[in-house]
């Protein structure tokens, strides 16, 4: 289901001005231009209404944050809390995920965040999962050895599926959580789906993958 | 608590004759001898009352199994099992599992199975769960890269642990499934104390560890 159209919606994104990127020939390789420093640069994958990447901007300043959402009704709401916090270290681009290796060069990225991303239950849909082989294949392309993906749902299909797919494609496992509310991590960012579930008390799974590298791969 | 003695116990155990490896000394390194093949011997580490094992023995003619179980009353039960079903290819041992490592040497052992271990709840009691990084070193000792330990539990703080060592300590993940009776693994052996749970519909939390050798550990 299509969200309804958002009244407004263009007019709001013009007025949060420079923070969406429209024009993105020729910015691989070149993000730092855009940030104006050369500090890192994460990404997340479904920014929704932005909750998690606004937060995240805001307790590490020496880090730059692009957020991607397709849905211009949500991101319109992402990009107006950025502004309202005056944050600087935040883009937003409504890219499609599979072409994310067209944008950015290998090291420009060094995370991605995957919250709460669509479970596509049908395993015909499996493809679509931001998990799934070919999503980590492109990864790859942008991230160096040592990088992280820092992945989170409420969905335990959708977890187990992510485990295995990660283990498979050479990625390392660290701080897998059944339970992250629960759980010794500090620092969580919460989204505004993630709190939903956690006023229900129901569990959030979580965990993090650290690209090995190509070289070993077996 | 520990289980009442069972009647008539060593003499039910010496009925089992030559199953029960009583001496150990020497041994380690010649355990082909013991099987008079030179078949691949798996070993499961707490079988209880043997259903998993003699279960694969039937299945799997040409490997060789070695049931470990520290609780007397338990193992003769096990035994007496193997006994009846006629099987050639499996023996038992009373070993204490952090002695694994005295009595095989590396690559005698290929697979290790470890059905239902307890949970050790306590967090101060971490380092006896049989997946702890204190295990897991000794079974590197015994495994040759690539060879694998097949893990399951009704327990899913055991298994978030468990993922989480054995990930951390260069094991590559794989199969990982979080309800294993409504999977597509094929070939499960039920144990006794698994019946119960799927009989009460709750699930069964299982994972492959493939041991990557020391090379590439980060």
């Amino acid at each position: 289901m299509r969200m309804r159209k958002k009244k407004h919606c263009a007019e709001r994104m013009e007025q949060c001005g420079d923070i969406l990127i429209k024009e993105t020939d020729g910015l691989r390789g070149r993000w730092s231009e855009v940030f104006e420093n050369d500090n890192p640069i994460h990404i997340e994958i479904g920014c929704g209404k932005g909750a998690f990447v606004t937060g995240m901007a805001k307790l590490h300043p020496d880090i730059n944050f692009i957020a991607v959402e397709r849905e211009e009704n949500v991101i319109v709401m992402a990009m107006e809390k950025a502004v309202g916090e005056g944050l600087t270290n935040i883009r937003f681009m409504d890219m499609d995920a599979c072409r994310i290796d067209e944008f950015f060069q290998k090291g420009e990225i060094c995370r991605i965040y995957l919250n709460f991303s669509d479970p596509w239950k049908k395993s015909k849909q499996a493809k679509r999962r931001l998990s799934h082989k070919t999503f980590l294949d492109k990864y790859k392309k942008i991230l160096n050895e040592g990088d992280y993906i820092w992945f989170k749902t409420d969905n335990i299909k959708l977890f187990e599926f992510s485990l295995n797919s990660f283990a498979a494609e050479n990625f390392k496992l660290e701080n897998i959580s059944f339970d992250l509310h629960n759980s010794d991590f500090e620092g969580n960012v919460v989204t505004e789906y993630e709190q939903r579930f956690v006023d229900l008390g129901q569990p959030i799974y979580r965990l993090e993958a650290v690209y090995l590298g190509w070289r070993d791969q077996r």
